[in-house]
């Protein structure tokens, strides 16, 4: 039988959910909810019902697993304790210092309820996570390393957008390429934020604006942009939408260690993503762990994981003779 | 309390196995076992004992975890399922083809013991099939590739050993760079055997034998390597052992996959290692996985495992609060 799912909230991650559920032989896509007009959402999904939020907790009969799609900063702190009182669950909330905190409150909510729910599903937090746990359990004498990018930073876009005299702008996040050598090269460097990224900003001025002033505004912006060599380009509405509709991502978890007698042999253990649709792996991966999830239910395990606390073989469709004959 | 562990063989994986051990403060070394005389092996660490194989059975209340350090064609198919009747062990079996057929073995063993058996751990199989299988989970409409090396085959350098006149040996691995990059393009290459690796092959012949005769054997060996670009170059004895004397290795996992209603979006996730040694960062892996051997057996748990049934979190002496808040 297959896993029915249902996605809570229809943004990029949302509709990457459902193209991902189609690439799946073993799930169907039961129900879309939102907090809109339902009559308002046109899905992809044939025979999959649109409702109103209202109507969440009238299919828990219909739906072995609900993914959140809401955002972190202030959907899923809340929904997805709330949610996981009714259904299996998998949400993306990416608000790293708050992680143990919002595990606690999704552990009690799933324990009382009896179901599975796994947060923080993704690529950062998610799969580089992963990566950063085997390697530093492979190589407990070494040194991690994260960049991100190439690749379209949301936050830092929608900062730029609200200088005053912007009309729209994307900001890509890039990796040093001298400092990633470096890290290859088992030297172990110590990097500062500068030396780490730098930010490239594409800006649409309003007619007339100061471009100087806001420039100026973008490279001084703290937290944002000040530890950061970052360069500015204007450029028109046109050429924005024609050149960086996307929402490419990705990066780099790079771990370095040594073994030997006298430590004397050093390891690199490398593992990058480049992402032509950061929603669409998001959700891919999404929906690998929702696999997990109800099969974990299935078993009578119930509460609160991570990536860190999945069997690698619950993603897969393929049983375990299957999967150790393919792939071992 | 420690993980108190067993080595049985030691060769440069038992050796490799012995200095993991030591970067594991949970972890302590508490006998070696040989087939030689325990009198001929000098051993890194105080305070552990070496014994004769033929006492293998008198430590099960001394012993949590055994690690096999046999070869994979004679030792560890007849080792592994005979062992795991005493302790939870752990191997590296790297014959693939044969893999479902070990497994079985082991599985019935450790099944009546009542002991968790984890097999064929270490790079490939080990942590290339963890990232085919995470990779292929997360994507499913994509292809993998594997690549090894640039790195030493000791059963092809044993192979050139074995040809009339050959005195010594050493045989390189090498990934074609462009295949590489055709296969990050995402552009989906159907890539031969002879496109994917070369091979370079440092020969030391004796003195007066026919070289000519010597490259052309090498270069027309059927399977090892008739089916490449073999290039042969004859060194000195001194050269071979100046300049060849390490274990390096390492390799690539890539997935090239697709996304999206109209699969328009690619993405590539890409898993490498670049090892000094072979056997040492094997042995790193194979260490942690005793740690989760041991775990997983304190839970009750038994019968045969692989890398791909045992959660990420196991591998770690951090419990879970710490990981998620240090790691996700």
């Amino acid at each position: 039988m297959s896993i029915r799912i249902g996605i809570f909230g229809y943004g990029n991650l949302g509709r990457g959910v459902e193209n991902a559920i189609k690439q799946n032989d073993d799930m169907e896509l039961v129900a879309v909810f939102t907090r809109r007009d339902p009559a308002s959402l046109k899905i992809n999904t044939k025979n999959a019902l649109v409702c109103h939020a209202d109507k969440l907790s009238e299919f828990t009969d219909k739906i072995d697993v609900m993914i959140l799609c809401g955002g972190s900063a202030t959907d899923l702190p809340t929904q997805t304790p709330e949610v996981a009182k009714l259904y299996n669950v998998i949400d993306s909330f990416d608000t790293h210092a708050r992680i143990p905190e919002h595990f606690e409150n999704v552990d009690k909510s799933a324990k009382e309820s009896g179901k599975v729910a796994i947060i923080s599903v993704g690529w950062d937090p998610g799969m580089f996570s992963l990566n950063r746990m085997y390697a530093g359990a492979i190589l407990p004498n070494g040194k991690d390393y994260t960049f991100w990018g190439k690749g379209v930073s949301q936050g830092h876009s929608d900062a730029i957008r609200r200088i005053d005299g912007v009309l729209d702008a994307k900001q890509y996040t890039i990796p040093v390429e001298s400092a990633l050598e470096a890290v290859r090269s088992g030297s172990n460097p110590d990097l500062t934020t500068r030396q780490k990224h730098t930010r490239e900003c594409f800006v649409v001025a309003k007619e007339g604006a100061d471009k100087a002033r806001i420039e100026n505004e973008i490279k001084n912006m703290p937290n944002y942009f000040s530890d950061y060599d970052t360069t500015v380009h204007f450029i028109t509405k046109e050429e924005l939408d024609k050149d960086h509709a996307g929402i490419p991502h990705g990066g780099f978890v790079i771990r370095s260690g040594v073994t030997g007698a006298n430590l004397e042999n050093k390891h690199i253990i490398e593992y990058s993503l480049k992402l032509d649709s950061n929603p669409e792996f998001t959700a891919s991966v999404i929906v690998a762990y929702a696999r997990a999830a109800v099969r974990l239910s299935k078993e009578g395990v119930c509460g609160c994981k991570t990536v860190l606390d999945i069997a690698p073989a619950y993603l897969s469709s393929k049983d375990g003779a299957e999967l150790r004959k393919q792939l071992l």
